[in-house]
């Protein structure tokens, strides 16, 4: 039999790269096949594929990039306190409201942040409803400025005025500080999501009075609790760290009540303090998120790295930012639109584009990146624990190493992925994949589903561009 | 060319069955070769055939295993309080102690057993050292009784006399109640393991007189806590409710801090008492014994039924139980040796048999029949997370159905193993897998390493001998 006519006589096992039909239409024929993700670098713009050739394998950005990588390990971060944010965040004033996301207009704002601005303004009695808030924020004597360029990430809105409270997570390593709003719940009656109703206001009022007294007490009591070997810990307890937050919390819990009762505060306040945090599964995620902002602050301008250090959306648009160009620099594209699972009643129709600095999370490694963790959270985004994992996989892909201190079981103890590399989303195509949660689209409607965002593939080609004019 | 010159032609792929040295052979060869692990039913035993013959594929014990399932199924569990044993135990008094596993004379009693006799005897004020309490011991006054036997499950050891106090777990759909002692924590000084000196005694005395009414009235408070459903949310949280019980800990601490702070104890009683939780994270594991127990009692005595409810070892020989016989039958063998990894220091040598009622996890469904649910455990019993997953997957060839309570999203929710046949054990000779800690054969020296065991055969290949004498 010649060698042409063993192979047809042979069953045929296809690969096929390019379009994905023609391997779909050989499975219609019984016949095996599968497809290669494959496309050509940079899909195949000639300029990027230029830039790629100068910066790939290029010695001096690994060496930046390893540096980074030993900045992000070598770090340890303590949640040190809660403080209200105008005594502890730079550049932080009675006029200034900080967001999610890069900078935006209160025009452009989508309708959560704009509830979310209005709440602060009454929350800070500088307005007495919502009419008056809106003058206001549109008056021009109130500045707003995006969380990360003041060491502060937010969830969702991320809104944040003067005499709200955060928490303050120091790394011990490099001396530098992060903050982050404390998380006030479940439900859609959060000023996060855009609610200012009174019951809003009274919850933000106890917390800055009674809470965190208490809490900043307790904290200096233990000495800080160590965040980043509790986020180690909750990996392997099924939280990846962003929507899922059960151990984190429980954790966190378990650590602080010995040292609430210890403080001189009546049993009545402590179980009011206590029931807060234990009441929200996903308290932690407040304090891993200003956890990772710690740690990947102290990475921000190491010269000639292209690891990512923020990943950030606003509901209106996506930034992100690398550590060779430091902080002051945003890549902007579009927020995309979430694929998820809705809440019933829902549907993509009222959500609002991708929301938030929680992305943060996967900016050091968790969440969308340590999927593989947490097999229980595909009943909430949407999936099959298979995809879990190969989401994580194609992580791999586009990273510059291996956490050595996130791990992942099931995988064999492997790290999660660490350290988005530009050049790297540039040339596969393959964009970060980010765990987060689904927003209305009016203000104080609320979560309405979850699932699975990617950041515009534009913040990457803009970064990559802007940084080889830089790169000599 | 011909069929078989086509056949040696193309690559082999051998699949052997028997020796399994012909497969290696083939491996070293570089012919890809796969075992096939069967062995003839019974083991080729002519009698045990002709009996599984009768018994396998029988209407009337399949409808018997099915309403054993739905009893297991359809149980609530519920933590109801912490008491002496004495006032809550059925039969239980001033002279009698129970112990782990099936009936044992003091003089069989292995090592870490004898010294926790001695460790009740002091405990109790009926001996002042260990010289006085073995004479008691051998003296014919103290009865010795199995902690199955009295509605009780203890860990280890299993020691439990009159004023030592217990778990109460009610099964509210049945009505029945079960017990455990409470887990005293880790390290080697503790009764459980034969250790008495004067922390030990200080110990068991705090939990009677501080600890007891403290936690009781607020398990009062709280109208108890769901037991089971701690169980289910740990297992999503990478416990095996045997060997890990980090995430269970947690929760349980998490249920029951709130209603403490509401009890009229004063912070520092409060405090003690709940860091005495906190700071053991296999706190749990007494109240998951006691929840299966409740479980799987409610089904003995369900006439036909070859399921098995109680795996049971005392250090010396390993005894279970049928519902189909009831609680009044032992089927017992030699206990076996623990393969696993040994603490620095020890090896086998130093390893007490496999000892303690805690395989009633196992019975249940969990431990090793949930090591899916635990990747993280490898690193503490020995082997590889994909050994973990395959032990999971050969106990649902010696199980009646699956779990639908316990689940495991790793193998995408599917239900744990649930129901050990006595006949599908003596069919295919897979025996069950228990995880467990391994106790030095000495008194007082702990527990040495942790791994896997396995019941001797011969306890269901009489288990279902008797039954066939039993079956019409």
């Amino acid at each position: 039999m010649s060698e042409i006519n063993k192979l047809f006589s042979s069953d045929l096992h296809a690969i096929n790269l390019g379009m994905e039909s023609f391997k779909d239409d050989m499975i219609k024929q019984d016949i095996s096949a599968i497809q290669v993700k494959w496309s050509p670098p940079a899909r195949g713009d000639k300029k990027l594929i230029s830039l790629l050739n100068k910066l790939i394998d290029n010695e001096e950005i690994d060496k930046a990039n390893d540096k980074v990588y030993e900045i992000l390990m070598s770090s340890k971060m303590t949640l040190v306190g809660v403080e209200q944010a105008i005594d502890v965040i730079p550049n932080m004033d009675e006029d200034t409201i900080l967001h999610a996301g890069p900078p935006i207009t209160f025009e452009n704002m989508p309708g959560p942040m704009k509830g979310a601005v209005i709440g602060a303004l009454i929350f800070e009695r500088k307005a007495k409803d919502a009419d008056e808030a809106v003058a206001l924020a549109t008056s021009g004597k109130i500045k707003f400025s995006p969380c990360h360029d003041h060491q502060t990430v937010g969830a969702m809105s991320g809104v944040l005025s003067a005499h709200m409270i955060v928490h303050v997570v120091k790394n011990e390593t490099f001396g530098n500080y992060a903050f982050s709003p404390i998380h006030e719940g479940s439900g859609y009656t959060v000023q996060r999501y855009g609610s200012y109703d009174e019951g809003v206001i009274a919850r933000l009022d106890w917390l800055n009075q009674e809470y965190r007294p208490a809490l900043n007490d307790a904290l200096k009591l233990c000495g800080g609790i160590d965040s980043g070997s509790i986020i180690a810990q909750a990996l392997h307890m099924s939280d990846e760290c962003h929507n899922r937050n059960k151990a984190g919390s429980s954790l966190f819990y378990k650590s602080i009540v010995p040292y609430l009762l210890q403080t001189p505060y009546e049993k009545d306040i402590i179980l009011r303090v206590s029931e807060f945090i234990n009441s929200n599964e996903h308290y932690f995620l407040s304090v891993t998120m200003a956890t990772s902002k710690a740690q990947l602050d102290a990475a921000n301008g190491v010269k000639n790295s292209t690891i990512v250090t923020a990943l950030a959306r606003n509901g209106y648009e996506f930034g992100i930012k690398i550590a060779g160009l430091g902080k002051d620099y945003w890549f902007i594209g579009p927020a995309q639109m979430v694929d998820g699972l809705f809440f019933p009643g829902y549907s993509i129709a009222d959500s609002n584009p991708d929301m938030g600095d929680s992305a943060i999370s996967e900016t050091a490694g968790l969440g969308g990146f340590s999927l593989g963790n947490a097999p229980a959270i595909v009943q909430f985004v949407g999936g099959t624990v298979a995809d879990a994992i190969s989401y994580v996989k194609s992580m791999y892909e586009i990273t510059w190493k291996e956490n050595k201190n996130y791990t992942i079981p099931f995988l064999n103890f492997r790290g999660t992925p660490c350290g988005v590399d530009i050049r790297k989303v540039v040339e596969t195509g393959v964009l970060p994949i980010i765990t987060t949660g689904i927003a209305h689209k009016e203000r104080g409607k609320g979560q309405i589903g979850a699932g699975i965002a990617n950041p515009p593939m534009e913040c990457f080609t803009k970064a990559l561009i802007e940084f080889g004019n830089h790169f000599e």
